[in-house]
């Protein structure tokens, strides 16, 4: 790296630390006031930020970028409106920030209980959407946050004319304006040191392709707020109620195949199969869903392909579905704990027990009894608005909202109280 | 590493990783008579844990190490039974394991909530002390998580014979005796591979000296809960209530010189600086407490010796304190968070805004009002127990009980709810 580059970074940490101190202390109402702000200016300068996302698409055109990569990154009139939305919605969300809970009188005589406070500088690093710079900051300032932002190079004049919008708002409502810095330079070795400066940096929140987190999480020298694979499964039990079974079985695989929430393996006890099988390879055969199902399934479904073990390791993003027979519920919390990415999966049964069962002994983010996969998301869980979807244990799991970027600390309060 | 030692540490990682579903679904009911068990094996063991620790002693003697050492290796009668007694008291905690939050109805029909689980398979590494193995391996059982310990080589003796009571306690409850595992081999390799394999531990938690503790959080390739210096200050502002602040000012310092939560730092507002610092001064010196002072302070007691920048940095854990004078809540804030290490900072006062704001603006594990720093303690915060004390932010802040070996992952009740 330069030293160009590493003061340029020192610098925009030494800020980012400095505003963190203002954005802990900043009262609710400041905090609301930059958010409508930045939704206002985000609005007026519709026109301001179209020409230079259409800059941003010509330039990745020109580079021969796909259509998958252009799409992500194509911001239209109905985007910058969502945009702004979204802003007004986190203002209206309650303030996590000084939130008390659990105040107790302990036999010593003190009081003693938590407070929720920010992380302080969040770094958060993603890949072509322009939209998520708006997000991030809007939720790094709710919950108090200072953020460095490092969006892809492709989105970079979108992403400085959003910055733009989003430091008038700061200012406007009497806060530092380095509480949310964009990182101006495309220069990968920026990255690098972002993930490794624990001195200005609290935590790393990677958005974007499993490739990218995989590196960032490897590299970093601060805690990693990550998802990786979504690897989600329906187990359908031999006690299933047949009608929930199918309604479930499509929407958690076809309502959306790109989601990190679809499920990509469906489990069937076995003496439920003979009965459900035909007609749930109906519906996806209707749907264009390709089946991969395991020896047994294919006993009853001659026609679909052979899974390898390779497909109950894979997430497709994709109208691709592995299909697994299982003979009781514990092979298939065997085969979910095994295989699966702790993400999000789902029983259907009518029986208590077994719910019970699943519901503890599946080790995932998200467990779900008679439930789509598909309502894994912040917005469904009444978060209000999400900042990723996390698949560690540590700290947040699951859709991670305000709170999942927020911690506690302790509260003590005496008369004078020593210790004895 | 050698190709044994790998295959050794893989052989403990699978043993615990399978032993972690194990314990993840074990009823409240057998993992407190694990726990009884084993207080009773230590207990009826007494003599055979002295005989091992008489030899670790001799060893360590020796082999020249020191004194400190020595005494913190050192098992009695007494502290046999104690650790039995911890046993106890870890089993007579509520069970963290399963404990359901906030299960709301959402728009879309389906319930959401949270259920507490435990983080998987914890590794600990600490030093001489054998009571640590005890300890680690209760919290460890009753927060439904299996353990790999390392303790220092030193006392591995001790460490082995009180494994074996663990294990016995574990088998006596129907519980896999992998659940608690001690790392046999002294090699340090060990420590190496035990930080590094995310694929069997979840979280790795080092107890012991400063160098240790960044040496492996430097290395690990998974999260540590770890606890670095303990600066912690005390700030006795012009409001202050005299009484309270010179006893607070004494029992923060002098109760005990080596605790994490002893003050290092004493703050005082200059305005009452002439009233107290003579009294203060004159306490500290009775009971051989070195002052070294900023020059402001120096004019009022010029016999004590000056300060250095260094000073305001330095973890003493001995009879010295540093003082400095400050003008106002605004600077005694600045000072905490520029210098201190985010442990447990407290004020004096009888202002009620001035405690808003500290309560608020120091960003510290704990901060108190009119107590002294040495209250922060799992015990006396009524955790029952403490695995440690974290400076870190994520995950777990300040004194670490049960709760902090475990996580939340979300919970979704539907009766077929799939999403629209």
């Amino acid at each position: 790296m330069t030293a160009d580059l590493n003061n340029y970074m020192d610098k925009l940490g030494r800020a980012a630390r400095a505003a963190s101190r203002a954005m802990a202390r900043a009262e609710t109402q400041a905090k609301n006031v930059a958010l409508a702000a930045i939704a206002a200016a985000i609005e007026r300068d519709a026109e301001k930020l179209l020409a230079a996302n259409a800059a941003d698409l010509d330039a990745a055109r020109a580079a021969g970028l796909d259509a998958a990569l252009l799409d992500r990154l194509a911001l239209t009139v109905p985007g910058v409106v969502a945009m702004a939305d979204g802003l007004r919605q986190i203002a209206a969300l309650p303030d996590p920030v000084g939130e008390m809970d659990d105040i107790n009188y302990r036999p010593s005589g003190i009081q003693v209980g938590k407070m929720r406070v920010p992380l302080g500088v969040i770094g958060i690093i993603y890949e072509a959407r322009p939209n998520v710079t708006a997000d991030a900051a809007g939720l790094c300032i709710k919950s108090g946050n200072a953020a460095i932002l490092r969006g892809g190079s492709e989105a970079s004049r979108s992403n400085q004319a959003i910055a733009a919008c989003v430091q008038e708002g700061l200012r406007a409502a009497g806060l530092p304006d380095s509480a949310v810095q964009v990182i101006e330079t495309t220069d990968r070795a920026a990255v690098g040191r972002l993930i490794a400066m624990p001195e200005y940096v609290d935590v790393i929140v990677p958005r974007g392709g499993k490739g990218l987190i995989a590196r960032i999480s490897a590299e970093a020298r601060v805690p990693v707020i990550k998802h990786l694979d979504g690897i989600c499964h329906v187990y359908i039990d031999d006690l299933a109620d047949p009608e929930q079974a199918v309604r479930i079985a499509d929407n958690a695989k076809t309502q959306r195949y790109g989601t990190c929430n679809t499920m990509e393996t469906l489990l069937v006890h076995i003496d439920i199969a003979a009965t459900l099988l035909p007609r749930l390879a109906e519906l996806y055969h209707s749907k264009g869903v390709e089946l991969r199902g395991c020896e047994r399934s294919r006993a009853l479904l001659p026609d679909i392909k052979a899974a390898t073990e390779e497909d109950w390791r894979t997430e497709y993003l994709a109208p691709i579905l592995a299909l697994r027979l299982v003979d009781d519920l514990d092979a298939a919390i065997d085969h979910i704990n095994t295989y699966g990415s702790h993400h999000t999966d789902a029983i259907v049964t009518r029986d208590y027990s077994r719910s019970r069962r699943f519901l503890r002994e599946v080790d995932s983010a998200s467990v779900m009894v008679n439930a789509s996969t598909r309502f894994a998301d912040g917005f469904e869980y009444g978060l209000g608005a999400e900042i990723g979807i996390s698949t560690d244990k540590i700290h947040a799991r699951g859709p991670v909202g305000l709170a999942g970027l927020t911690s506690q600390k302790w509260v003590v309060l005496g008369d004078g109280h020593v210790r004895a």
